[in-house]
């Protein structure tokens, strides 16, 4: 499992090979009806052929048959590509990369595009590296985006743990496994002419990688300078408007579901209303919470979400393969089941339920009926990447205290009003108890304390 | 002219500086209809600002307009990208790049993906090298693959001008300019495992470069094999089943409409029959003689084609557009009207007729009513590019005449039966006449004598 994947000019005449029948396959699967995402077609009675980690033939694969040749029979199920999720931060889901690969792949997400940010806001380059060595063990392909807004606001906001500008984001750029810039949130800074951002975008681009969009600004003029400075994507739209905007500026709009913020239901209308070419839209989770990976599951959830809106399911599993395979200039490896592709091949039960039986993963079987096959080996992190919270003293209830002018009675307070499942949020004034000079929480209309504690440099 | 095209990193601030309104735009188009080829939407009323080389702005853009910039307006016309040829070998229109840029730009067509094998047949590298050089002043921009099948068969068949192999496609995939290693036609040495061919094919892909296919053979396993080995598309297909195979399997189906091929009308079916998604289905010419190019047209005769045989409008300008450009990894420059693209727009005065007023390349007006706003200059040549037709004597008729076994009467011939418009031919037997025992051509039945004269090493 630690071996490295091979590259295709390595391993191309042993495909050829293969498929010509000089050869035999590892790996065949018999009979299943293809999700074509390039013809946007269901193909039936199609085999596949694997031989290592890649596809050798799709079509008829008999004559790549020996006697070392695993045989799935896949009749009356589909074969789809496995599927990817374009940007998700795995530390939002508050596990390790390899605990989220046990999580995801029996849901069938064979790659994911990371944006490793929270980590590096605490660690810098050294963590967005950990994620990357933790990962290459792994049968899910990790893509890395190097994290652009660290730290994610300013000083007068914020006290960072890690810097990270154009010099980083250039050695970075030279990693094997680092395919764009990550999302540039600070969209301000790149429309207003802050050098810092433009400095890390100018090296991505130089390097000839996609550079990662983060909009949630108007749709006029300004989208359209943060479109010609080279970010090509956004996954921060929550209505169709916005989502059609970026689209028709040729931005790749990521249609996002995770566990903090659903936009599908809104954004999907760009595909359900205004029946747009769905080339350029993604499915993407952003962040995802444990619960929810178990209990839902990943990008297997999102397209059955997006079906249930309207969307047709060859076109959903478009959205979370092809289309973002292309968006990140992987499709020769990723993103689809044809000749000289990674064997990243779910074989499904059902279409519209997207009911996965068997994921296939560099061509090994790695899940059968929701569960791994083999248990992945735990990660280790060297010292300096643990026991980072560095706080001066444990906070006790009274560093919550909030002092009110008077002893008894009720005041008015700020409230931030939290929205279900939207990023925005709302300034709401709502009266509070105050019991001897102290403003009292009231767990019943869900208004609760919240304090943000200084955690890198023991001042909090 | 001789200027050198902006990279996006280059400029990409300056553009942001004009859509925002801090610089003025040096040309903008006003109130066109766009030809969307992200979303497959005509969208009303659109501005497109233009600064340098590239697109700032697409959208409403009156902010950029300062008293230094030119307007055009647009206002009942159809804006859209340049055309793009994804598959034309200049040598086969019998002149040099520039006039075929003379003869295309006012057709429409603003970059050419070239396989240059006619010229390297004759002077290897240093003839691709040659036409990229001539390439760099012209406002046409001009994507070279570098030809794979030098010599184009085997020594039996044929004397070589000169060789290519794996080492010189290395050297030349580090030229600017080198998009592909061009259409691989040995397909045969490709599924029986040629050294050569593989080679090639090997330090292509090492080199993050397209593979360009040219696959005539049969659509089984065979093509699985072509494909496993890295080769992403086909301009070879003549008939529905062939374009589909082609498109199944991922590769990109390009769709022919030359002089000496006319593949569109059956091939086109892929889109009108089948009704697969057109994402990875391009038109190109292949080869194109001179006077179709001055009376049907060039791109935009084959995008009228597609239309008249049933493709809509948008469809048919993304398989000439963006499609193309995708293919070649070269989207983030051409193919789309959208910011941070260089400047390569189209005025429609009609969609269906595909009637181009005004054509727009690198940000500069550069034709108008189907002429050329200013002459291009003319290319000169080293001297050893010149006089390379070198044969032993001057042919005179006498080198034809074919004897017959017989004085008088008449003898059955084998003939090479030509199909119109098709690249295969058929094996005809037919009578001819026999005088003084040589047989006599028969122009009434289009009956001629054929010969191949060598003309590289004065033995012909």
């Amino acid at each position: 499992m630690s071996k490295r994947r091979s590259r295709l000019w390595e391993v191309e005449r042993s495909l050829v090979d293969v498929a010509m029948g000089r050869a035999k396959a590892d790996l065949v699967i018999k009979r299943g009806t293809l999700v074509n995402v390039f013809t946007k077609e269901l193909i039936e009675e199609v085999d596949v052929a694997i031989k290592g980690d890649r596809i050798a033939l799709v079509g008829k694969a008999d004559h790549t048959i020996g006697p070392g040749t695993l045989v799935i029979d896949a009749e009356g199920k589909y074969l789809s590509p496995g599927f990817l999720d374009g940007h998700v931060h795995i530390e939002s889901s508050m596990v390790t990369v390899t605990q989220f690969a046990r999580a995801v792949l029996p849901r069938g997400t064979t790659a994911v595009f990371i944006d490793p940010h929270e980590i590096a806001n605490v660690l810098g380059l050294e963590g967005v590296k950990l994620m990357l060595e933790e990962a290459k063990g792994l049968p899910m392909k990790v893509y890395v985006s190097v994290p652009s807004c660290v730290p994610a606001s300013f000083p007068e906001f914020e006290t960072a743990g890690a810097e990270i500008g154009p010099a980083e984001v250039e050695e970075a750029m030279r990693w094997e496994g680092v395919v764009a810039l990550g999302e540039v949130m600070n969209y301000p800074g790149v429309i207003y002419g802050d050098e810092k951002m433009h400095g890390e975008i100018q090296v991505s681009l130089k390097h000839g990688k996609v550079v990662e969009g983060h909009w949630a600004g108007p749709i006029g003029s300004e989208l359209s300078a943060y479109a010609a400075s080279g970010v090509s994507s956004s996954h921060e739209s929550t209505t169709k408007e916005m989502g059609l905007a970026k689209a028709r500026l040729g931005m790749y709009t990521m249609v996002r579901e995770g566990s903090a913020w659903k936009d599908l239901a809104d954004v999907i209308k760009i595909i359900t209303e205004e029946r747009i070419d769905a080339r350029r839209v993604c499915l993407v989770t952003d962040d995802r919470h444990p619960e929810d990976l178990i209990s839902e599951g990943h990008i297997d959830h999102i397209i059955r979400r997006a079906i249930e809106e309207g969307v047709d399911p060859i076109t959903a599993i478009q959205m979370a393969t092809i289309n973002t395979a292309e968006h990140f200039n992987q499709d020769q490896d990723i993103g689809s089941v044809s000749p000289g592709k990674f064997g990243d091949v779910l074989i499904l039960d059902d279409l519209k339920s997207v009911e996965i039986s068997v994921v296939i993963a560099d061509g090994k079987v790695v899940a059968k009926e929701g569960k791994l096959i083999e248990e992945l080996r735990p990660p280790t992190y060297p010292s300096f990447a643990k026991n980072t919270v560095r706080v001066k003293k444990r906070p006790t209830p009274s560093d919550l205290e909030i002092r009110a002018p008077i002893d008894e009675g009720s005041v008015k307070v700020h409230v931030i009003g939290v929205l279900e499942g939207k990023v925005n949020t709302k300034h709401l004034v709502e009266e509070l108890e105050v019991r001897e000079g102290k403003i009292i929480s009231d767990p019943e209309r869900d208004l609760a304390k919240v304090a943000v504690i200084e955690r890198h440099k023991l001042t909090g």
